[in-house]
């Protein structure tokens, strides 16, 4: 079992210097804790709740943006796509595709990014059962990419309400794929502001160690230097001054949990 | 209140003689029984549980059949998109859209769908909260289509498990749009036969007295004359010989539904 | 089939004197009407959400009151029991005993209640699924008691929410006993007020017709004269004055219901 | 933080050699490894699925046993009880009083136990929110007994299936009282077999690390030299022979989870 690793970065890209300065500070944060990152943002806030909600910078600018990230740090960048027509000209830019959860089981969108050759991160669906990922994984499969990683984001429980279910990790690892944890999105509560998804962000690293104890090969953890004034998904984001005490956490606790036998 | 319409058809189009049959049969069947019609198949079926499953003629083999039974019989027809893109050109050939439940916060399709002008169908997403759809319902009057409908097709209940809340039916109807009942996929099971969804059959009439005695618009209702054989929703698609039975009950308690006080 | 039936009554039994008045009024009103009635109030609220909430008149007090609501009015008398001791003694007073939801696994209850001889009407758990009432049913008769009444009101879903599956009527009809739809607790919100439970009166009629229109032997609807100052479940007891208009709404569906063919 | 205890033993006492055997063995390996132990079994199952399921010994025969453990090995014993007369004899034999999840919101029974002055352990029901169990400790508090454990075993999730919510050990411990983490039921699929409740033993090692991770006083983990065999909850309790490893794993999981600051 390899060392955890980290997939971490604002949720939204909300402008070049905004980019740069926070994948600089993650991969100076990271390099000193001695962390695999993997940098996330979006271009396109595609499902928002409300029309009225801003929807990122498009993916023509923010294309190049990306690429710099990229080249100026050596670090990898991943980014989620949303239509089949994306998945080429994200894969020139980015090193991972990610499709979210709701789209987990848009077939030709699965496929797309697939034959663009990057590792995909496909988000479970709040809809789905874990053991019904091994059908998404295949299709994935069939389009000639064994290269996907399987995140749990939290299943639906009620209404505006997720519940991570951690039995979920050990039967996606059954794919033979790297599991992620999504310790952001876990926590949010759809729609639960109205006409914004709320959020409980003190609730993130609790779900983080709790994963990282039962074994995942990377955290996701959507951070901001002021999440409160964050385009989208403030509620559930980490303040980047509370980051590395929790990733040291989960660190410590990666260690134990994979020197561990399997079965105890 | 106008009397109860009907949304029907067999799930997937499978080819122009079985869509010819399939129309012919339920425009005689509703005439005769004295309510309204609107034609329901699908050309895609985009978001299969396995990448192995059927996924139907295509767009461009599917339109002219869908416009041929407009023509031929006079009768509205309703197919689903699944992409910006194809707003424009279904709308040319059928008098419905409609946004398949996963996907009804893609705000790009919601606003190529409204831009079309047709009246659209929208599923309540499986993790949805029922008042969550005045915010779907916002995104199409902001793009300039006042005609919506929305529709309850069950919400996440544990795994692999649908739930119908009959409380939703007059939460949605608070947006002022026609509400729709999908009895059809209220009782599928999602991924409920590993490879493929499971459904109950049994519980479609169940469900649609209830809803209909709630008070909707229209029920929708997925056919067949060999649903057994179906390519898709099989196990959850009414035998056509049934549906007689089943459509005069529900007219029945429409009648009785509608006449009486909204209080009571 | 036989025509629908009434469980009605205030939550709590408040005095002797409100009582007689509220009996009194129940039985002239379901005369008129021309429905049974099944009058039904509690003597304790063993499981309030806080230790500080009114508990009710006890079992002494209440039982000679119930008694002479039943002489009075010849109406027959439900009320609910929580301990095998309370069984008997309840069992001379009222005619037909309820098992609370929370207690509906207890076998010693079930079995000390079916020993009286007196009809028993079992409230379904929140946590239970509709299949698995057989099992209570079961310890019913082989406590050598046929006539259970088996009854819905409501399932957990997610926090301090519940839903109605309006599946588990025909489920649990399969055991051969009588269904109740207990509109009133399916729309409470346990401890959704923080030290009491809510509830959503606007749409216990809501349920309602949707029970009735699947096919159910009697409603359970909790009624008050004043229920926003009822010692317990105000927030989702019906206003006296409104339920005539809900009866006779559930009576003129119960009628077409009935008359339908079942398949239907 | 004291370090994490263990709630261990063989769901139901089975007779006294079994019970003596179990308990040597339990207090000997958890004295080797160095966690404080407290004996669990109970003298009653009386909320089995099926009426034709084993109940046990019974109190009377019981509690001289329970007794003799707790003389024999100096080692805390804990039971259940089902009803307010149990509580009084109960504790003469015992040191910690448990209330099963379906009854935890019964007052009569949680001031019964509190009244005992035993520490009471209190199962959160399988319908009840985590916030929801301030109250419950508020009627331990005016019974005037603070010695609760507030314990977690899985909240209902659709039908014949728990999920257990990791974010429900912080918000319980603002309660104050010690948080029990029972790896044992959460894993129980309720009803699951028809007759009897099934379970996914497969997974008490994955909840209990969760659970450790993020920070409990206790996991309750039932355990079994021949589980396939034993007359209750067999499918979710650990073989003796794998608890060791378990053990371990948990203990080198708390030491670091205790060790590292609260926010991260």
């Amino acid at each position: 079992d390899r060392p955890l690793a980290l997939i971490a970065g604002p949720c939204a890209l909300e402008s070049r210097a905004h980019a740069m300065e926070m994948s600089h500070a993650l991969v100076e944060l990271t390099g000193r804790l001695g962390i695999g990152l993997i940098y996330k943002t979006s271009f396109d806030k595609a499902n928002r709740t409300s029309a009225d909600s801003p929807r990122g910078l498009g993916m023509e600018k923010a294309l190049p943006i990306l690429a710099e990230v990229r080249e100026r740090w050596g670090c990898p960048v991943l980014t989620d796509v949303h239509s089949a027509e994306q998945c080429a000209p994200v894969a020139e830019a980015v090193d991972v595709l990610q499709i979210p959860a709701f789209l987990c089981r848009q077939t030709d969108l699965i496929v797309a990014a697939a034959r663009t050759g990057r590792p995909v991160n496909i988000k479970k669906g709040q809809f789905l059962a874990p053991w019904d990922m091994a059908n998404v994984v295949e299709k994935m499969d069939q389009a000639g990419n064994p290269n996907t990683l399987v995140c749990e984001r939290g299943a639906s429980f009620g209404y505006n309400t997720l519940v991570s279910d951690m039995r979920s990790l050990p039967i996606m690892a059954e794919t033979g794929c790297p599991v992620v944890f999504d310790a952001t999105h876990s926590v949010q509560q759809p729609g639960g502001q109205g006409k914004t998804s709320g959020g409980q962000r003190q609730f993130v690293a609790v779900l983080a160690r709790a994963a990282v104890a039962v074994g995942v090969a990377a955290v996701f953890m959507e951070t901001h230097q002021d999440p409160d004034r964050a385009p989208s998904d403030g509620p559930n984001m980490v303040h980047f001054t509370d980051l590395p005490a929790i990733v040291e956490t989960m660190m410590a606790i990666d260690r134990i949990a994979k020197a561990l036998p399997a079965g105890g």
